[in-house]
């Protein structure tokens, strides 16, 4: 099973995609960031961080994707553009009919180092040695995109259940259609 | 010109189609308001907004989308779903290389009401004296979305204006390509 994992962002959008199954060990496929210019407008950010992601989901080519959850109190100044940028993400995902994952930080962090107050460099630690790396993905935000992946793979990634959620997952679009009559 | 007003939401996103020009009378061309089930799971609902806003896109072909400006500090409760509805209202405008302007809440209410301290009630009832409706449009999203178009058209909404926005917009999708490296 094939994970892209994402950490929003509209300067930096972190992405990372990993292969594996629970009880066995893991491979880091890619890891990089989708970036656009601070300078530019909104519309053009966003159409940058879509066309990013939609680069990662043509070349990955992942069966599922997990995002992190976004959540209003932390860092306002720039929590709009990454619940902006998460947005274009998921939807990018979910289009494609690919079950989406939101997992909170501390989440990330507890599977990844059995603490959820784990700080940046000893989650990029653990993402090295998990993934036998020699060092954690460059930059930062690659990391974390990597790290939410290989939450997303040990918190339930069994295929049955990936092959349930897309079932529930084509139902639910299907009620919304309903629900707008079309 | 035709202006899609959107105010962002994924309950209910109101949009409202109006024609006009700088001088001229408004005529509004449709109003409503797009709706996603609060029970269902965000990609679900995000893809329903989408969905919603590309079909009014193509049944009514704006030259022009104006978006309300989503601000973190209000309603922190529902604010990061009208973050992630906005971003994906801006991106289908911005991905048909459609102009694509945010006005704040306060803006639309002064260019409506002449107060940037309006209530709902009074922007409804103007948005229906300046349209020579019997009625605000309902639902009150419906409205907001009516009066964001017409403060569009107000605040500046000459062809020329538009005409150069296209161009600068082109450009700077191109410039944000280019930064990407593609």
């Amino acid at each position: 099973m094939r994970v892209l994992g994402i950490d929003p962002g509209l300067t930096r959008c972190g992405v990372g995609v990993v292969d594996g199954a629970i009880g066995r060990s893991l491979t880091m496929v890619a890891a990089g960031a989708i970036r656009t210019p601070a300078d530019a407008e909104l519309p053009v950010r966003l159409l940058g961080v879509e066309q990013g992601i939609e680069e990662w989901l043509d070349e990955h080519r992942p069966d599922a994707v997990a995002v992190e959850r976004v959540f209003a109190q932390h860092n306002v100044s720039t929590v709009m553009g990454t619940a902006q940028a998460s947005a274009v993400a998921i939807v990018c995902a979910a289009r494609r009919g690919l079950p989406v994952a939101l997992h909170t930080p501390s989440e990330v962090k507890a599977a990844i180092t059995g603490s959820g107050r784990a700080d940046k460099a000893q989650v990029g630690m653990m993402v090295a040695r998990i993934l036998k790396l020699d060092g954690p993905p460059r930059p930062a935000d690659a990391a974390d995109a990597v790290a939410l992946a290989i939450c997303h793979l040990w918190r339930g990634g069994a295929q049955a259940r990936v092959a349930q959620a897309q079932q529930e997952f084509a139902r639910k679009i299907e009620l919304a259609r309903q629900a707008r009559g079309l």
